[in-house]
């Protein structure tokens, strides 16, 4: 294999990690797998790393909030990393967003 | 992770709150979910926050029905939120609304 | 939250109330819910009380032939309403009908 | 509740009733319930007495042929009917048929 | 009812009746109803007697292939006859076929 | 039943058969059936011996390669044949084709 | 059979081959198999050999990121290869893109 190929996301998925803030939290690596459905409709937040072409909404660097029942895993250079597809984004965090919810995180 | 970052709902996706009235009258945090398919048919009322760009018919601060089991929960600053899409919300009541149906929240 | 809030159906929703006759017919609160899924294809009728914008087939005052698996349930102001989608109402009763088929209510 | 409203069949659905024909011949009210999916494959016939807007194909006084896995049933002034939908409806008998395929019920 | 209503097929309904030389072959009324999902895989031949308006491909008096998963059965006149869909249809013998397949009925 | 019907595939259905090689390879005939679901991701290849008139990337004569899941069964005077739809088809080995793959069956 | 036909993947599918590295590191032929849904979601780098037509996003000889789920398996010619769907493709590296994401293979 041809050393250093740079990965690009397809179509409408969206790269993202676990910030600092929740792995400390948490201090544990990886997301908690809920042992229950009802559960698991606890969404969480992630940094999105990488877009694919169709996504829309969301840019590199934003925080995402998803379900971890939508992601997907898989491992870079050692590290951790989540995949997801932009409709099963639910909101979006991002230093453009207007602040008109009054919602920040 | 920046500080503050504003949230902003994608899509179809309705950020609600329950309202006060409602935890009173339960005396507990949160949804209570229902043991049966069948009970969890009973809907429940929760206050709008924030709504996505594609949403129609509810704004801010109307209240709104939906059935528990197509909420999803997160928790932004400390305090406990649901998530829904448009489709699956049944009523809105609002000031706005003509009073033509004799039925008030 | 606001006093009197009135309530708007959403888009194919439309509220309905066990009537009078079938309430004292079956001499209880609340339908009777079939047991086995074969029985549950009995349909039932209701009074509507409020539609939403799509709603096209039926009005306010319309009586409604429904299953009894299809409908949710809500309380409002301490009585017991139920919803439904269009899509699922079989027939309707109503005085503005033509009387060719026979059938009364 | 008004006395006498005229009920009128919704969109594709279809009204019928067990024609005395077969009503006779297994000489017990209603139609049988198979006890298996493979044996819930026989077909019935029942004759049309009213039809919704968008039914094409039969009219009242037709007998329709059906699987009675599709049927919903229904009461009307101590009757029994059932409700169908067109797209499930396999066969239909009717004078205005014409007589080229050899078959008469 | 009317004695001897003509029998119509609707849509895409076709409807069919085992050949003399099945019956033969398999010396007993009826197909056999294979016991496991897996040997019901096996598709069956059986004579066209009447097609719905919306059928294309197949005509009275071809034989055609399926699955005796997709059948539905009917007693007409005391004769068993099974009604399927064209698209439940794998394939068709008939005279005005072109012979280039090589495979004959 | 007319002697000699010659069969016509339907739509998008393809007619195949078990090659010699595949048949010897095995020395069974028919078709192994994996045991779980599992095992039955491994595809298999066949001779197409027939084509409907939808089909539009196979001939007869080719070679494709398919899931034993999704084939039927089907017994023609006496030897044994599959039917598949055509997307259900994964690769085509065919002179036709370019070498370009480098991998020839 | 006729010797060495070139082989094509049909419409949207993808050939795909383990590459050594993957291989070398797990030091067994073969992708392993998890054992619960859960564990599933964890995605794998394969090389691309071929490509069907309808394939838009990716080449031969690039790296494409999926779920063990949803490959097919085939052996040809001695050797294992892989058949997936481009849809099921979550992400490619490849010489040509562009390294913005900062994410190498």
């Amino acid at each position: 294999m041809t050393d250093r190929l740079p990965i690009k996301m397809l179509h409408d998925r969206v790269l993202v990690r676990e910030t600092r803030e929740e792995g400390e939290r948490r201090s544990s690596g990886g997301i908690l797998i809920p042992s229950t459905a009802q559960v698991s409709k606890r969404l969480v937040w992630a940094e999105v790393l990488a877009v694919g072409s169709h996504v829309r909404a969301v840019e590199t660097g934003d925080r995402v909030l998803f379900s971890p029942d939508d992601r997907f895993e898989v491992e870079i250079a050692g590290d951790d990393y989540m995949l997801l597809r932009e409709r099963d984004l639910h909101a979006v965090a991002a230093e453009r967003n207007d602040a008109n919810t009054g919602l920040y995180l």
